[in-house]
């Protein structure tokens, strides 16, 4: 079973290899939640989002022989497997669909991974990942349902804790739930980790409230990182700790996000405003508390003429 | 005559009362410019902008009997300077044309400053200031054309070459030169100060190759920072120092303010990108350099539903 103690263990894993990203704070954001916010903002952290720690964690625990590794993600996880890879000099497939966007291809690429395509739905990516993984010696590196990710990606609430001692409260964003379910064991006992979600991909509240995990969601949400399904070990780990699940409107998304670009002067995408968007939203659940927020990634595309 | 001395006095004044923003690094962005980039981060001082600065240093310089500024700016000075006198107490009025953008007028009305509305036109302004003046007991603090203001905006300055003491070069973005003279002045025998101004509002350039004085361009750069003219002082103190302006088109702004969100997760306005898109431009003049940047100010207006 895994415990804060593998996720310790991730943490001098991948130290000095992985940024140690600020904590930052903002007396205006504050006024607005009626709280003292403390965001450690993973948008700084290596391939712009927290997923670095996971696939470094992973890459890391492979034995000296692996030379392969393979995953299906389109998004900051294929990318963040990659330049793991590359940092201990091993080859990175990843499986995305056709339909994914020419921006988060071009990120894959730039770390040095390889892109096999895949018709849209789930089952084609995992099809191409097994008929990769029959022809050829490669390590299946999963997105979040795998237990070194888990153990990585909680490495990042070890680091709140030891720089905010007085937070009482983490918020998280969900999507398949390798981030917070890393996050519950880390902080277990210490602070109280609470899940957000867009409405539009609130499977995991849904999957908690009913008892039975239940498949991910049309992928609708603006925050296009948390479109996932929650995973199995994933969903134990929150309904073990009772885990609370807020829920928000895409226009709550919006705002939020908005609120941090123009007062902290910092790019933060979508999916790493959901939590914030669920704090502003839950102003009885955190007055006068002091609160922390994963910023889980800065990965946005920018485009066009306008300026916004 | 203004010197070093004066802005190291300034330095003095303020110290405590605005943030020693942070300068940042990118190994990312250090390839793409084939020198070393060091990004002196205004955006992240009050008021979003280096304003703060000079804005502070004129109020902190007032009389004890003083009891009301007034300027005409509905940019970053106006703001600056309503939040500026609301930390000594003081009463500030801002002189607005019409056509000002309900963004930036929200600015200063947040700082606690009250707006006097006008016509589009510099004389309007000009006219409304005086008008005040004449029926009032006020101080005018202009946006540029002051000892105060050159002295306190070159503290940026100051700070950069204190933290990064190999330095070789800092880029400046120039509108009225408050910023730039203040550097040169700060960083005179130690580093070369350079200017960056759009195409569209190079009247600083074409002012020192002509040897006159020119107003300012009609106002159609996106660099909305950059659209005064050179002031009398400040043409005087970069003419004296034969400073070296570049210009960028306003697609390399648009490219260089686009690639710092991407790549360093921060928001920074189009002004603040120009000298960015100079060093881009010039990789003869910067390669190998140590190469400091004043990123003036992070005030972008996010707006409408897409993300970008």
């Amino acid at each position: 079973m895994l415990t804060k103690r593998a996720v310790q263990d991730a943490a001098g894993l991948i130290h000095g290899k992985v940024h140690r990203t600020p904590v930052l704070t903002s007396a205006k954001l504050n006024r607005l939640a009626g709280c003292d916010l403390f965001l450690k903002c993973e948008n700084f952290q290596k391939t712009g989002a927290f997923k670095a720690r996971g696939a470094l964690n992973s890459v890391w625990q492979l034995s000296e022989n692996a030379s392969t590794v393979i995953t299906h993600s389109s998004g900051n996880h294929g990318a963040a497997l990659a330049w793991a890879a590359s940092q201990r000099g091993l080859k990175c497939f990843v499986v995305c669909p056709e339909t994914a966007s020419p921006f988060k291809l071009e990120a894959i690429k730039r770390y040095g991974g390889e892109i096999i395509r895949c018709g849209p739905e789930l089952e084609d990516r995992e099809r191409a990942t097994e008929e990769f993984l029959d022809t050829h010696r490669a390590e299946f590196i999963p997105p979040y349902d795998a237990d070194s990710i888990i153990a990585g990606q909680g490495t990042v609430a070890l680091e709140v804790l030891d720089e905010v001692p007085e937070l009482e409260q983490l918020w998280v964003p969900i999507g398949g739930g390798g981030l917070i379910s890393g996050c519950i064991l880390a902080a277990s006992g210490v602070v109280e980790v609470i899940g957000a979600e867009p409405d539009l991909a609130g499977e995991a509240f849904e999957s908690l409230r009913t008892g039975t995990r239940l498949p991910p969601y049309p992928p609708k949400s603006i925050a296009d990182g948390l479109l996932a399904g929650i995973g199995v070990r994933n969903f134990e780990i929150l309904r073990e700790n009772r885990t609370k699940v807020c829920l928000v409107s895409e226009e709550q998304i919006t705002h939020a996000m908005r609120l941090v670009w123009q007062i902290m002067k910092i790019v933060i995408e979508p999916s790493a405003a959901v939590p914030l968007a669920a704090v502003l939203d839950q102003q009885r659940l955190v007055e006068g508390r002091q609160v922390g927020i994963v910023i889980s990634g800065g990965n946005v595309q920018f485009a066009g003429s306008s300026l916004a």
